[in-house]
This record gives structure tokens, sequence and C-alpha cells, in this order.
């Protein structure tokens, strides 16, 4: 189940990679040596794809370009990348400086714009707690071990390389406040002790605000103590080892049956894309790798999907709903509880509040080897800061902290500042209303 | 570098591997059902080679097959395989019931041994901390982030399988206890939380104790609480994460150049192989891949390499002493400080006393951003349980609690019980008395 790949249809602003099939040839010798001349040089030169380690991202990347040739769809990296080049007044001359774009984060938005940018006439600084790009769609493989982490991972400096050249910095850190009006970042590094935790600010011409979003626990007591996330690769790999260290308990003598079947149940809290492939993927995993060597666990294991909507991958078209659906309720292993909402989770068990076809509300208690929680995100707090910013800068009144930003990623109210990706809004958002007509116009050109 | 190879050539109980270059033919459709019926039409199936996941551990098992044919060593695990084999009384008739061998630990030694086992005739169960095979020669190439930790791991499961059948069992856990009198060990889980730990004895008809060694840190204080190993992939991981911290540290904007200097002063405490090899590992990553995004990092970083000896590479021969010392002599940016010792460890400096030429006692405290501890090995405890027991079963007096083995591999006092690897002592030592011949014949051999 690719279903991570359909939010390139639903979701307006996930932007979209537009990438070269070849790599950059090293810089020649006779190349001229210092490293503004040879910026200057690159001019010609394509940007370096961003897999530029895993073959599976290469694969998948080249997949992801024919689907966007095939659906025609624009991307907003591109889009603010430009919008950018044409804000720039020396842009269609060769830039006496390059002009520092900061860039907030590096996950989609943050890499594709980066994929997109000119940096002979842009100097990007990129600032990220992660010196890595994660490729999400194959995190829940990660998370049951068929892949290694290092497949989904991508250094955030070699897409800052043209030709063999850094073209760009990378600071790893976090930005803990953005301010618009001194066209500042005040940045903090996030590794090491707390206690030694550097702080800088970082002036920019442009800011691209990239910074994704954080996990939502919808204040559920427990949630944040006792269950798995898959938003990061570092989750991915905690997840991983949580499910291997239960598998390995069950398989120790002297674990009564009751004991184990209790170890696997594996509750996933969401059934939108990332928790629905997580289910699939645990299920997966006891019907092939671990039936070779986990036979006697395998009639054991059980799976319940806890969604609060009456359907799952709520987002996307009915026709995708009710396949996944149909999927998971025809499938002995899986519990699908719609409707339900999860109230409480404890180290080894979970509270599931379920509204029943008659109205009554019913909750039980159920025992479980581990929880992952899929159920929702959140902006992180320097982007609802900004929001908060802009909304003044505007004179305006918001309702919901959120950035805003124009048809060219423009931030309303900011001059200079663009705003990419989960952390922030199309206003007024133009492609989610005709996202029927979209998945038609795809399904007919995938066809065709 | 490649020193941890010459460890073929020095330790006498290190165990060598026989493999077969081509891997298991997965079970045809119409062989019989039942497991047993299965496990005896294996009879003629070649034991599955150790690299099963990684093809760089397929690459060196090769080098390695090669190594040992030409030098014609003789494997001990392969000598405990046959011991065990000639020991049984229905040695060369196909068994009634398999005889159940009880195997501690899943290094090189343990490996090697299920290798060369005949799994129609004896059922392995192994019991060990970790359900992995780690090929420790890579290990310093992933503190750098040269190698993905996953290119040194195989599952263990993985080599108890036969044509596409499990032939034995593994259990995550460590040994507790052994108990040659009872012919049993008592085990204990090591995974999830401690409190949550079980315990089982299991029984075994032959005990393979394949252990390993512990990091000794010989009491000097802080090493536990600071250093960093390179014992485990775990401890690899750990260490890369750290230098990874140090380096990301070290770039961000506002650190003074003398910060910066005391962030890159690397300690390596040890020049065994291990030390030697990380120590040119950290320095080639900032002449390769760190000289790309990190250039301006380059000219600050020093490598300090403390060794208690007055040479590098104790174990080895003159002629590899004198090189592996030239080698890193001429290094600038390497310092070697022989016949010293570390007497101290804090949070971010190191303290050490050198015995100078003219025979004085130096003391001096280096601030350092990371300190690599690979200055020794010592029994674990359960190895050493063990080697008090023998001796009283034999009723001898032991200076130093060592498992004493036979030629055979046959743990001195004990029936049935063998040892392998790190944890035992060949008594009386046949091959480290004539280990400079070996290294001739080797050589000529290699010319040849």
């Amino acid at each position: 189940m690719a279903g991570q790949w359909l939010r390139l249809l639903a979701g307006a602003s996930v932007p979209m990679l537009s990438l070269p099939a070849r790599c950059d040839s090293p810089a020649s010798p006779s190349s001229p040596s210092s490293t503004k001349e040879r910026v200057s040089a690159l001019l010609a030169q394509p940007p370096r794809p961003f897999s530029a380690f895993s073959p599976v991202s290469t694969w998948m990347s080249t997949k992801w370009t024919s689907f966007r040739l095939r659906t025609g769809l624009l991307s907003p990296a591109a889009v603010a990348a430009s919008a950018v080049a044409s804000a720039s007044p020396a842009a269609r001359e060769a830039p006496a400086r390059r002009q520092k774009v900061v860039v907030v984060g590096s996950g989609w938005a943050a890499v594709s714009f980066l994929a997109d940018l000119d940096m002979t006439r842009y100097e990007p600084v990129v600032i990220s707690p992660r010196d890595y790009f994660t490729f999400t769609p194959l995190l829940p493989s990660v998370c049951v071990g068929t892949l290694p982490a290092s497949a989904c991972m991508t250094g955030v400096r070699e897409l800052l390389v043209r030709g063999g050249v850094p073209c760009g910095s990378f600071y790893e850190g976090r930005v803990a406040e953005i301010c618009p009006t001194e066209k500042k970042v005040r940045c903090q590094s996030t590794h090491g002790k707390a206690q030694d935790a550097r702080e800088w600010e970082e002036s920019y011409d442009y800011l691209v605000v990239a910074a994704g979003a954080d996990v939502n626990t919808f204040g559920v007591p427990g949630v944040k103590e006792n269950a798995f996330f898959v938003k990061e690769l570092e989750d991915a790999r905690r997840l991983r080892s949580a499910l291997f260290d239960v598998i390995e308990t069950a398989s120790v003598p002297g674990v009564s049956e009751e004991e184990k079947k209790k170890l696997l149940h594996f509750v996933v809290v969401g059934a939108g894309p990332t928790g629905v492939e997580v289910a699939a993927e645990i299920d997966d995993f006891f019907q092939a790798e671990g039936a070779t060597h986990f036979p006697q666990l395998r009639p054991l294991v059980r799976i319940t999907v806890v969604e609060m909507l009456p359907t799952v991958l709520a987002a996307y078209n009915n026709d995708v709903q009710a396949f996944a659906k149909r999927l998971l309720e025809e499938n002995p292993r899986v519990d699908l509880c719609l409707q339900s909402q999860v109230v409480g989770v404890g180290p080894d068990s979970v509270k599931v509040r379920t509204k029943r076809a008659d109205g009554q509300v019913e909750e039980k208690e159920m025992p479980c080897g581990l929880l992952v929680w899929a159920s929702g995100i959140k902006s992180p707090k320097v982007c609802l800061d900004l929001a908060r910013k802009t909304a003044e800068l505007r004179e305006a009144q918001q309702q919901s902290p959120v950035i805003l930003v124009d048809q060219q990623m423009k931030v309303r109210g900011c001059e200079g500042v663009y705003a990419l990706g989960d952390c922030c809004r199309l206003s007024p958002p133009p492609l989610v209303q005709h996202a029927d007509t979209l998945y038609e116009a795809a399904t007919a050109k995938g066809a065709a």
C-alpha cells in the first residue's frame, strides 16, 4: 500500500521535485580555482539530484518525476524558486554578490526548493535539526526492518554541491524565532548537551520557511510517554527496536500463550496513509520474513487500527477509501475500529472510546504490546509565532494561527519571506477545491 | 590499515570460517513437508554462508577464505565442531533425536562454529544479547559514517536456516550462569525494561561457550561515563553520532578558533588494531569525505593516540609494528604518545601520564572533543565463574580466572563443554609460541 504517494494529489502545499536524470560530473582539473570563480563557471550545470546516496530513492524519484509529468501538476517549490528569482531586481544579470536565501528545514519542501534554486545567483543557508533529508514514504519499511535506515537518508550538504563545489552552508540547529522586520532568524544548536547549546543570528535577503510539522498528540494522556511515532527516521528506528523487543520477549521459553497474545497485539492510532501503511507493514512482516523465523508467533498476531472518522484515508477520494477499507476489513488479523477515539495510553494498554451504531458510546481498555501514534500533525512553534506576527503586520485577526501564503508561496504580510509544505496554507486554497477533478484527470492521463 | 585482519595470525583462539562459495537453493516444492523429514532430507546440503545479507561481508568472506587457504591455518571452530561430532556415540549413524548444542554468543567464534555444525545431527540453540552477527573489521568505518551499520550485520537466525528451514533456535538474552554438573545454563532476557526480565533454564547435551569479551576500563575514573567504545555495533553508532555532534558544533557560526581546536581534538586510547584503525578512519574522513563539506575544519583536526607500551600493534611482528608506527609518526595531524597512560577522563578533557626518555614521569591534562577507548578486553562474568568452577572440578589452583581449553577446544575439567574465541585460552598454548614462523610462512606463501 503506497498510500503516502497519494499525498501528491491531495495536499495543495506539498511540493514536487523537478529533477534531472543524470548526476553532476566532478569539476574538471582545468576549472578555475577560487570558489567564487568556480561557482560562476557552474552557470550551465544542472542541479544535483536529491537522491545522491540511495539507489531506492533514485528509483523512486524517477517514478515521481514521471508521475509529475503525466499529471502535469505544478511544483510549489519550483514556483517559490522562480518567485524568489523574479523578485530580485538584478534577476536577469549575473550578480556581483549572491543573495542570501535562508532555508528553514530539510524535508521534502526544503529539498525540492533547493533542487530548483539557481545557486549561481543565490547563496542558500540551510538550518535544520537534521543534516539529512528523509525519504518518508519508506519509513514504514524501516519500522519493520525491511529496509535499513540508511536507504532513506540523503545528506543535506550533498544537495548544496554543484559540480563538486559546495555552493551553500548547512547549520545543524533549530530556528527559535523569525524576525521578519529585521530580516533575520535567531538560531540554536541542537547537538550535544542542552546546557552547551549555542545561539546565533542569521540575516537573510530571502527566507524560505519549510519547517514541516510536529506530531500532534491532541493532549491525550500517556501518548508522549508510551506511544511510538513514524514522523522522523529516529522514530522509525525506535519503533523497529521496540517491535523486535516485543517479538524477542514473546519468543523466549516460558512465556504463556496469554502473555504472547498481549505482547503481539499492535495498536495503530490513525488510519491516514502513515497508519494504514504501518499496519500493513507489520502484517506483511509476520506473513513474509517473520514467517520463517517466528512461525509459532504468526497465528497470535493481531493489529487494531483505531480511527476517529467513519472511514480510512479520509483525505483521498471515495474509491481509494473504499479499496483500503475493504483490504483492512477482509484481513482476519486486522481489527478496524472506526468512529473510535483513544482517550488514554498506558505502558501496556490503551483506552478506546467507540461510538456504536445505536449512537451509544462504549469505552474499553485493551492490553497491547506496542502502540503506534499516526494520528495527526500540528504546526511547529516557530511557525505559529510567525503566523501571529504576520497577522499583526497585516493588521488582521487570525482565527487559527497558520502561515498563509499566496499562489507564489509568499507569506502574506511579509517582504522576502516564503513558506512551503506542511507548515503553511494557501490562501485562498485553489487546489483542494478541485481535488476530485484532479484525481479524475490523473487517472485518465495515467490510463492513456 | 586493515590491522584487525592480522588478528588471524596472532590470536591462537580466534576461530576462522570455512565457508562454501554458493548460497543454499530454497527447498523444492516436492520436498517432504514435516520439519523433521525436511531436516533429514538436508543431509547433503552445504551450510549457509554467514554473509547472507551484506555484499561487503560476502566480498570480505571470500577474501578471508582465500587467505585461510593460502596460509593453511586450521580453524579452531571447525576443530570444535568435529570434536563435538566425534564425541557423540552415534556419530556415524543418522540420529533418532538430534543432540542439543547450546551456543553462548553470536560473534565470530559462535558463527564460525555454526557454519561448520552438521545440523542434521545437532540442534543448535543460540543464546546471545544480540540477534545479529557483527562483522567487526568494518566497525571503524561505521564510526565515521563511511559504511552504514547494516553493512556489518547478519541476523543469527539466518545462520540457523538450511534450505529455507530453520534447524535451530535463537533466544535473545544473556547467560547468567553455567552449571556444568547439571548440564544446563540459566538465562535472562535482555530486552524491554529491566524489571520485566524473564528467566529460564536451558539444558544441553553439548555447550559451546563463545561469549567473547567485555571492554576493560582498568578502573580508570571517568572512562565509563565519558569515553566511547568500538566493541559493538551500538558503540560504533554512538561514536558516529558523537563525532558528527562535535563536527556540527564546531561548524555553527560564532564558535572561536580556540573552541574549534578543542572540539576537533580526538583522543584514541590504545594503539592496538582497533585504536589504530579508528584513528586512521577519523583522519581519512577529514581528508576525504569531510574535505568537501568541512574544509574550514580540516586544518584544525588533531588526533592523539595514547599507548602504554613503547610501540603500536604490539601483538604483531616487528615489521608490522614499525610500518604502522612510521605511518602514524609521519602524519602531521597525529600525535603518537607512547609509554603513556590515561589516568582520568573528564567530559571534555583527559589526563595523561607519560614516561619521558630521561625516566621522569610527566602528567598533563589535555582538552578534547571526543575520547575513544580501545585499550583492552576482559572476560565476561559468566566466563570467569565457569573458569573458577572448572578449576574446582579439576581440584586445581588457578592464578588468573580464565577458561582453559585443550587442542580440541574442550574446556578442561568439564564434560561436554567447549569454548571458543576471546573468552578462553589454549592450554598449553601451541600457536603463539610459533607466531613469527607463521608470519614468515604466510608472507612467503602470499608472495608465491
